[in-house]
């Protein structure tokens, strides 16, 4: 046969080699058929474990698709990726559509080979490698190269860019007088450069076993109770708690959020108080115990008396049916009203099956729509959440509070940013939650909060407070817990967020040097550079095309001033090293004079916990140089 | 449905969880069926990337199997590792036989769990993993667990434990006067501790384009020529060469090798001169260039203009299947002849799919044969021909010179004996071939010789020298490549082995120490410990069962003493913390008192390039110690 007609039957095969590598053909197969580059491509990624879910980017980001490519012999070998709109891994090569981009791919040595593509549109797209032997002959002409050889199609999920970036804001309404308190705060929330508002859940709030102040299990007359015990004779998941206000007021509120260029997140939290609707109308729903009494939650070692967690796997499927989409249901209620993200309060309870289903059923329709997990749990539970489809993960960032160690920050963020869940988790970095009050936080110093709010806006596109840490508000409920004392969990909280000396300010200034600066909006393209004081932690990131680079230097420390020589490389971040260059501090406003590899800081947490070092803004730009 | 209906259907998935991951199905699908434990078990090791091929083990040997087993939910997990004879991964459960091995999983946290199997016989394997949740009810019987969960099979090839230990021992038979000379040496050979006597090409070697002394383009009438210029008047990979003997005079040798406990590798090397049977019996087995004539085989950047290549791509499919026959028949032959082990001369400029089908197609018959590959080209195609089946592999030790950085000892050992590829790649290191003489070796002195032989012996279970090492012959062809001076690959060598002042005796002893030894018979139970110098390098090992421990200490710097303190992980060795402890050394004879986990050495390399301590013998054994 010709050779020309093999790579056209090579070409529609699914897999990479031209041959059946699982099993061993007879000689006399087909399968041996000349196929002359013998070419393999594997070892693809961005790729989840297994290859079988997507992959995750967003519009417009620079994807860096790596390919492991060789063959026998020594012939020269050249290659490119293919992006395609859509989930095409069934459909056979010749069938599927124009690629939305294509890029060559070049040789990084050692048989690893680069490309870079960018998606332009949202939703499932599948990456095809094709690599083939260079000849003269065929230069230039892909198609006509005999041993053209297709990779296993990867399949990528493009979500819109708030899936990676965004600054989030915590609040909770009813410490606001309800959604009319809220409407009067955005514009100063979104003043500050917030995107996310977000809002722990806004339905009835039980009553039977209502937690009182302090997480007690006797609530009195005027206690509010947990929001997070959702349900009372006023309505379950699709009801708004009277105190805030109407489905009126709630749809104003998301207008005027929009309209202050914002958005609101929504928690989606599947569990219910003992007075949820459901649990008359759908007792099957629940886990009984052998008594007949429905079980409470646990989240071990939390208890929550107050909830009743809902049972996924009902004893008829056609119960389980109902149920699930009656779930759903709830997400469709609220992306009716304009809701286009979730907050999933402990997904790691709830079957990963589940997740699979309600994330993939809702972005069928609207690949719009963003969930964040927050598991706090083990972290192969937590990457195969967002191996599921979770767009954002709450991280371990809270209690990383040193540089060095398997639990230090250098290691937690090369992780993320680098290794294997880098391809397909995102991680929203929070200083702290209504739940956490942790490490330099207790009983901290306002530069406690400085720095960590500087580190999880740096290190991570999206980050996420919740109201009263720009106050310092520092008591847990006591030493062997991570709660707030007084948790706004189980009482209205009454602030003075304008009173002088918050850290609003500061927060601002991050969130208008992360807009201003594309290198602080990608987290792939971090680099940690090590500094000669553990308490001095330095990273620098660069924009997808190079044209921004940001260095930044945070003192771990919230007490005392620390010194160090940090080690950057040069060449990585373009900046010479035959002569001066100048960095220029965006929290400062200060330009410095550096040489060489080896810059020297001090940074001093009673007036400096960071720099964040511009290392493309000329000296003196702005007039602040100096 | 009952939950016992269930986990029977579930058993009887290939799948490891409890919904189709790739994809997601309808709600109402029989996919999304209650399977209470919604198990993950996924990342099994050992396996091949992709887990298409088989990973590797010999018989008896401990066979470490980790997964990665979690679920949503808080409820305890058990799990437990099936072995099975055989090829099962197309069986479904209920077909396949009783287990070979079953061994119950232990966590090692983090989600990640081990158990371990020793297979009992040689051939193809299949490893099942399986958990469920853990249940008082249930609890001791997995059978009757309501999610009992199994796992992809994985395939695993067993051989014999040649496959894995071995002391390879590599001389021309011509140089010894024949096949009858070489019976003459191998009772020393015997003696000295060595397993496989291998032996270059046997056959008639061409005469047009015949190599002379040092590689020149023109032979003189008395060059014998390179025996991998194979065939001639007399015949082609079937015959012997006459000078050698006949093929009674072989059946002979294997015979004699046998009777002294070794065995004879051959060569095969797929190539032929110009004077091969085969280049007029089919001339279409070769590469033609426009002209006509025959192109020579390349090997960047030599050229052996002695040799033509063999075209595996043949014309027509026929020609392909005739030609791949020939060559398996090749094997056959010397099969029939007693062979067991063939040591593959480039595998890499041929293609994977032929030695993919040529090793399957043997071994189903003969699953004893063993294959050596020698590809001394790029890691992932060095690291493919073992996924293709290939037994064993030369490496880059003879390169590897340095403890530290990238290209060091340190480096490559944990990568050969734990990274991916330690589950199916197993290293033959050789200090010397015929083509190459490398690093210290060249000019080097008795001391070089003898730390590059230890280095081999103690970190690769199976190692093998080409004859001359022992002599210490050190000189180069030429400033610029690794040839040898005089090489024996164009001429005859006639050495004087029984001469005082030989490496004989260090390597009849290394040879014993590893044969007293079932440490060094191991290498995925290597662990490197630091030294305060990075010329001492120190490394231990430990027999499967524990009970044997070496710690081998040498110096890489031939000329000059050195001292190191080195760290040692005093828990892992089963040394005490509290006391002083004995360490004997093989090597010498002397036993030292050592205490705490830092202990100092001093290696002077002009009577002692290394310690081999076995860390288990009492102090004053054999009454050597003091």
């Amino acid at each position: 046969m010709s050779r020309q007609a093999t790579a056209g039957r090579q070409r529609g095969q699914a897999g990479a080699t031209g041959w059946p590598w699982g099993t061993t053909p007879r000689l006399e197969s087909r399968s041996f058929e000349d196929v002359t580059g013998h070419l393999v491509i594997e070892d693809i990624r961005p790729r989840t474990p297994g290859a079988r879910r997507f992959a995750k980017a967003v519009v417009g980001e620079a994807v860096t698709v790596t390919a492991v490519m060789f063959r026998d012999g020594h012939e020269p070998l050249a290659g490119r990726v293919l992006l395609y709109a859509g989930d095409r891994r069934k459909s056979r090569a010749r069938n599927r559509p124009r690629p939305e981009s294509v890029a060559p791919l070049t040789p990084l040595g050692n048989d690893l080979w680069q490309a870079v593509v960018v998606p332009a549109r949202i939703g499932p797209h599948t990456i095809v490698v094709e690599g083939w032997t260079e000849r003269a002959e065929f230069r230039g002409d892909p198609e006509a190269a005999p041993d053209l050889t297709a990779s296993n199609p990867m399949p990528l999920w493009v979500d819109r860019e708030r899936a990676l970036v965004g600054a989030w804001y915590e609040l909770f309404p009813r410490s606001f007088g309800g959604f009319r308190g809220v409407e009067q705060r955005v514009p100063r929330l979104a003043a500050m450069g917030f995107d996310v508002l977000y809002l722990p859940p806004i339905h009835p709030i039980g009553v039977t076993a209502r937690k009182g102040r302090n997480n007690t299990l006797v609530a009195g007359p005027d206690d509010p109770g947990s929001p997070w015990a959702i349900g009372g004779p006023e309505g379950g998941h699709t009801a708004i708690h009277p105190d805030l206000g109407t489905v009126q007021d709630f749809s104003r509120l998301v207008q005027v959020v929009e309209a202050n260029g914002m958005e609101v997140a929504l928690d989606y939290a599947l569990q219910c108080s003992p007075d949820h609707p459901w649990v008359t109308e759908h007792p099957e729903w629940y886990h009984h115990r052998p008594d007949g009494t429905i079980a409470c939650a646990e989240n071990p070692p939390k208890i929550y008396q107050d909830i009743y967690p809902l049972n996924f796997w009902p004893p008829t499927d056609s119960d389980r049916v109902a149920m699930w989409n009656a779930c759903k249901a709830i997400l469709d209620y609220w992306i009716s009203l304009g809701v286009r993200i979730f907050r999933v309060d402990n997904p790691h309870t709830k079957p990963m099956a589940f997740w699979q289903w309600v994330i993939a059923e809702v972005q069928k329709k609207r690949p719009d729509v963003l969930f964040l997990s927050e598991a706090f749990t083990r972290p192969k539970v937590m990457a195969r959440l967002a191996e599921a489809g979770f767009s954002q993960s709450y991280t371990y960032f809270t209690w990383r509070t040193q540089q060095h160690g398997p639990e230090g920050l250098w290691a937690y963020l090369d992780e993320l940013a680098h290794g294997p869940v880098a391809d397909y988790m995102r991680p929203n970095f929070w200083p702290n939650t209504p739940d956490i009050l942790s490490g330099p936080l207790r009983y901290g110093p306002p530069s406690a909060f400085a720095l960590r709010l500087v580190l999880a806006t740096t290190m991570s596109p999206s980050y996420g407070v919740y109201s009263g840490y720009e106050l310092y508000e520092n008591l847990p409920a006591s030493e062997s817990n991570e709660e707030y004392l007084d948790s706004e969990k189980y009482e209205i909280k009454d602030r003075d967020y304008d009173r002088p000396g918050t850290l609003a300010p500061l927060m601002s200034a991050l969130n208008d040097i992360r807009r201003r600066h594309p290198a602080l909006q990608r987290l792939r393209t971090v680099r940690l550079h090590p500094s000669t004081n553990p308490q001095v932690i330095a990273y620098s990131k660069l924009s997808d095309d190079g044209t921004d680079a940001v260095l930044t230097v945070v003192t771990l420390d919230p007490f005392w001033p620390q010194d160090a020589f940090i080690s950057i490389d040069l060449d990585a971040l373009g900046l010479p090293s035959d002569r001066p260059y100048w960095v220029f501090d965006e929290l400062s406003g200060e330009s410095f004079e550096w040489f060489g590899a080896n810059p020297f800081v001090r940074l001093d947490p009673t007036y400096r916990v960071a720099h964040i070092f511009d290392l493309r803004k000329p000296a003196g730009g702005d007039g602040r140089g100096w």
